[in-house]
């Protein structure tokens, strides 16, 4: 039987680090959601960041440079974590960089995992497959708002969370899942009105982001599953099937 | 307007410290419900210790030693944190050194905060009221389960930030303080039927503490509220009105 998780915060990550776990990065609003969409519009890959890294470098070396902090694009860089930015020939082929307030720290937090995907809603049932495929214990890691506690990502754990133990091979006895689940069912499907009030969707709100947000919180928008190898994030799909 | 907060885990707690803000600490399954009881039944003080202790070096200076770990009284000391162990004679009058599984090393944790409280369902609508009087940011402060997310004290925290915001003088913009309330709206009062399946509460269960956890999950059994002062918890009141 393989064990389901949550963790809340990138900051408590080693009181849930384990062999052999498989982890699931997501930071709904943007960076993860933005990054899924890369890999699915035909990136070659993502390299993430924790720190804001030397733009100049990663230009003479055919890099698309995107940062983000506080939901803004930082000066200096082409692109910040807007999904929008991440689409068709913009992203087709190339190498990105990326840096962001939260996700790319949960990410660096995690860079240890057995595995590491990258999950966002748009790539929701995707996830769940490989995951089920692979018949190991799972992590989800919610990269929060600066280590805190935030509730988009703790939707998307629960919804993965329901999707997962709705399968015999796993089971969790996590209080964090628990709660989780219990948050998703009372969005009931609902997550723009539910996360209505919550913290980040303001920030973003003030910042005219409500087209981001839409496509953010949809499902099952693309078939992919981005996975990090060595410093990379590449579409687990490439790793089995070479081109 | 006073800010209310929750913090998930004494490990996120400098990403939620601040100036002028009271600390509420709660550990409901059941250091901070034994703490309470201790005081409520007249002890003088109690030391609060992160790691375990020369019980000798305590005993010599007239303390009663107690220490748990994983739910159990550790060898060599008297008591571990039943709250039963903290009533009537055996208390009152006396001395207590005390070191717990995930209590204590929330208090340290929060050590340096402005003021810093010792919370449980026993007492919350003492500790709501201390609050109101004094007017200040909130901060509450899980113990959780070594660092990880539970479900008994968030339901403590949900039901504390109610008791809080339904105050004019109060608001909140965290994620966290939004899922507790619904979490602890969930529970419908029925604590202990909510809390069956959570993990502390089987891993109690099969230590056959039933009585305990009926007990830690009565509101306003007494009306005291414990403070720390120095290195000692003592009972509020007697900050004020000296014996």
């Amino acid at each position: 039987m393989n064990k389901v998780q949550i963790c809340y915060s990138p900051a408590l990550y080693p009181h849930y680090h384990a062999d052999e776990q498989i982890v699931v990065v997501v930071d709904i609003l943007r960076a993860t959601s933005a990054m899924t969409t890369a890999i699915a519009h035909g990136a070659e890959h993502i390299v993430p960041v924790a720190k804001l890294f030397d733009a100049d470098d990663f230009r003479s070396r055919g890099y698309l440079v995107a940062a983000e902090r506080d939901g803004k694009i930082v000066e200096g860089y082409e692109l910040g974590n807007s999904p929008y930015s991440f689409m068709g020939d913009a992203v087709k082929g190339k190498k990105i960089v990326l840096s962001t307030t939260n996700g790319t720290q949960a990410i660096e937090a995690a860079r240890e995992a057995h595995e590491l995907l990258i999950g966002a809603f748009i790539n929701i049932t995707a996830i769940a497959g490989y995951l089920k495929s692979k018949n190991k214990d799972v992590l989800i890691l919610c990269a929060g708002w600066k280590n805190r506690f935030n509730l988009e990502d703790t939707l998307f754990a629960g919804a993965l969370s329901e999707l997962l133990l709705a399968n015999d091979a796993y089971s969790s006895d996590d209080d964090a899942v628990r709660a989780a689940i219990i948050l998703h069912s009372h969005a009931a499907g609902n997550y723009y009105d539910f996360l209505e009030n919550s913290s980040h969707r303001k920030r973003l709100g003030k910042l005219d982001l409500k087209r981001d947000i839409d496509y953010c919180l949809s499902r099952d928008l693309v078939n992919t599953v981005p996975i990090l190898k060595e410093d990379r994030i590449v579409d687990a799909k490439t790793l089995f099937q070479p081109a």
